[in-house]
């Protein structure tokens, strides 16, 4: 299996080759006093965050009928849809919760695509895309729990190695587990890899406390980006055969983690983007002195726009 | 003469390497169709601009006094040089015009210096910095015109060859003239080397025009960093040996540019971090179809700061 991924995430990384950037590292000293962090700068992605990569490889691992693409999204995965629907010559119609906020949905609005903003949260626009799929005949592009969309975010971590990523453990914000899950298929167990959710937010926690996945209510300052109601069942079994360490963190620490980057490099991220970090600057994970840490910093959408 | 650039920014970059950042490149097909940008994202420095480079090198190539140091600065040069004092341990007082605005005031003061904030423009607060060096013995870090601060600047593009720089021709954004003048000794005349300027705020363009450096009138979003009254010595010699292509861009353009490596890359600089940009996305800098470009983004200080 783990193999099966590895030689998954490598199609997908010649596949979506040149329609993805590829964001650059960054090893920080001014992060922590006496501690060198390896950052992941995939906010730099087209539409600012992993999830272009998932989506191309979606469109150009499947054939794509007439009618065209469907996804709903919590904002970012909407806009990555849109954009590579756009890119590739497709129809793509979005369903997004109000909880996305205005930055992300002006977003999807510029790609051209169709878009439907849902009341409530991200499973109602959940359901409607999945009514519009059956009605429309349009492919639906999940935004973490398929194979394509994982072995797609899955070729950042490789893309990190190939750039010389040079950690004992890497940490990774989860919502529903696309990223992570991508992450794991690429290193089985050669890195420890951290998981790390808001206490708000934490249908990874709640499934591994819970022995299977489990619905979780869900809010907070990163909700819109990280709030899935249930973990992926690949995310979940990706981290319980590698024995994913889940941490939870404050909303107060995503906060100064994100201003932290802004500090320290100049980085203005999103909650979610932020989320990672938060758990080294706030102490829930607390590294060994000599163990070398990377944070995957993963979404830039932050709200309001600075250029609305 | 050229190879004693290369030897004084060969030690500069020894002499500072572990202090300053090793700032990220990128390379981007999202800010022009059909053509790839190198970015170098010296945004990132500390402080938030390549000002940190030739401030680790002034007070490492030097002696420094008790009195500690002394500079003027339309604010990030201040901002350098205050955090370079606190991380080497020594006094400094920084004077700053009133254009340089509340986020980099903000940002000097953070870091402890002694502050001063001076009425009017830079010149002013150039002339109550030699008053105070007179006065106390302490060492001035001129912003761009003496060899250690041009040396320490060069270290930038020397880490962006060291980087696999694939350019012939590389744009960047002058002030004083300090970056401009690091990047030219570092270069020689291996790469094309564009100078870009405000329309309102053009000191080398001035000089080259005059045959000699002249004083102009400054103003436009770019003055706090880029209004400097009259171009450095050492930029306009190097200008001149190295026969750079000088251009004006609009403030509009800056602006524009500013708000498309928003849309691209989710990076946000201030309007002189975006200047060189400029030129070639409105076509100030129009390159022939197979020229490869660089454009280096130099500054990030931002007003408002968005995390005030």
């Amino acid at each position: 299996m783990a193999e099966n991924w590895k030689s998954g995430i490598n199609v997908a990384a010649d596949r979506i080759a040149g329609r993805v950037v590829r964001t650059p590292v960054l090893t920080s000293t001014a992060l922590m006093p006496g501690r060198e962090v390896a950052l992941k700068l995939e906010q730099m992605q087209h539409t600012g965050s992993f999830k272009a990569r998932g989506a191309f490889n979606t469109m150009l691992g499947a054939p794509v009928p007439s009618a065209g693409l469907v996804a709903a999204s919590g904002g970012n995965h909407g806009a990555a849809v849109a954009h590579a629907a756009r890119a590739l010559g497709h129809r793509a119609h979005i369903f997004v919760p109000e909880m996305a906020g205005p930055a992300k949905i002006a977003l999807i609005r510029e790609t051209g695509a169709d878009l439907t903003v849902v009341p409530g949260e991200y499973a109602n626009a959940m359901q409607m895309a999945q009514d519009y799929e059956t009605r429309s005949g349009a492919m639906q592009v999940h935004a973490y729990d398929t194979p394509l969309t994982v072995a797609g975010q899955g070729t950042c971590l490789r893309e990190w190695e190939d750039q010389g990523l040079q950690a004992d453990t890497v940490l990774i914000a989860v919502g529903g587990g696309g990223l992570i899950a991508g992450a794991l298929g690429w290193l089985g167990g050669a890195r420890r890899v951290v998981a790390v959710e808001p206490e708000t937010s934490c249908a990874l926690n709640a499934a591994i406390a819970a022995g299977h996945p489990v619905d979780v209510e869900v809010s907070g300052v990163a909700a819109n980006a990280l709030g899935a109601r249930r973990i992926g069942q690949i995310c979940f079994d990706l981290a319980r055969t590698h024995d994913v360490r889940s941490v939870l963190v404050e909303d107060t620490a995503i906060l100064a983690a994100q201003r932290a980057l802004w500090q320290a490099h100049r980085q203005l991220v999103e909650p979610a983007g932020a989320t990672a970090l938060a758990a080294l600057l706030s102490g829930v994970y607390v590294p060994e002195p000599d163990e070398r840490v990377a944070v995957l910093v993963c979404g830039g959408n932050v709200a309001p726009d600075p250029f609305p």
